[in-house]
């Protein structure tokens, strides 16, 4: 394409390779880049870099941090009698989001997954473990994916993690809050049925 | 919201405020970034910012460009006696996807919009006509959008640029390539109908 010079052309290849960014929008970002104040554009170019370098993984919880351990491990306000089991540490972010956990975190780190040779010693079950022994841990909520690897999953860590006095939940399935019996699946809707609850109608 | 740590957060914001980047995508993006093997992320920004350094716009049709002139206005296998005027200069790709095209370009740099502020004298107007005096053009291509302001522009153009032996011509109003009558707005249907061509069935 003569129309493109090559710096531009360079920068939508290295757009599009991020998360969610086809060629279309990675030419639009790259388009207004090249036409942005370009102390816009350095500080972008600033702030990415230095998120790179100061984000670590917590080496206990598994969490994006700027120190190691991080604040959700640290924070004595939280309940540590609890310990929420995420795939990823984004995960995380959306647990948080949901305002009723108090509780602490442990990121996985991906699914069992024998097919995409994701064995349980390369998820952080080990770390899991040696948190259950030093915390005074009274139950670990499962919060992986409801497919079928997650499902795997959980029922792998319920049975590994499973020992006195330690109690193993699993958040529920159901219909997605403000939706119809028309948009769910039959899985849903029969996992939906399993977990009713009962309304005492006081 | 504590899950977050500073860099991550100021990451989502710049990255927020790119074309199309919504709340959503560009905390994707972050969390994939600082994930990322950093010589990737250290490569993005440098192939960001040589863009934003190297690009400008060409003097005489307003392309962006490494040098000015460019190389759409240097290269003489391309029809001089045919200018198409368009109003961004992401809108030269789209006419140059097209493949149909082989004149000279010339970017407006907006369409007149007395609301918006945008008067002919904010416009590369008088830039066009400069080059109606020294270059052959024996016709002008209008390919402004189909939409108010693009109509007033293109009969502003039209006006302004009528001169002895200059064709002024605009794109043809239709519908889109692959689609039926029955996702058609009224006033594209009509400008369709008006613009039908004779089938010779030869």
């Amino acid at each position: 394409m003569s129309a493109l010079p090559d710096p531009i052309a360079a920068l939508i290849s290295a757009l599009n390779k991020l998360p969610g960014v086809g060629p279309r929008s990675a030419e639009r970002i790259a388009l207004h880049l090249v036409q942005t104040d370009s102390a816009v554009v350095k500080q972008l170019a600033e702030v990415m870099l230095h998120a790179r370098e100061k984000i670590q993984f917590c080496a206990t919880c598994g969490a994006l941090t700027e120190k190691s351990p991080c604040s959700l491990c640290t924070d004595t306000r939280r309940d540590s009698s609890l310990i929420c089991v995420v795939e990823r540490a984004v995960d995380i972010l959306s647990v948080e989001r949901s305002g009723t956990y108090r509780g602490k975190f442990h990121v996985l780190g991906g699914n069992i997954s024998p097919l995409d040779g994701v064995e349980p010693e390369d998820l952080r079950i080990t770390e899991l473990e040696k948190r259950l022994t030093c915390e005074p841990v009274k139950e670990i909520v499962i919060a992986l994916s409801t497919d079928v690897e997650g499902d795997a999953t959980s029922f792998y860590l319920a049975k590994r993690l499973a020992r006195q006095g330690l109690k193993i939940s699993r958040i529920a399935y159901g219909l997605p809050a403000g939706s119809g019996l028309e948009f769910a699946d039959e899985l849903t809707l029969s996992r939906a049925l399993e977990g009713r609850r009962e309304m005492t109608g006081e």
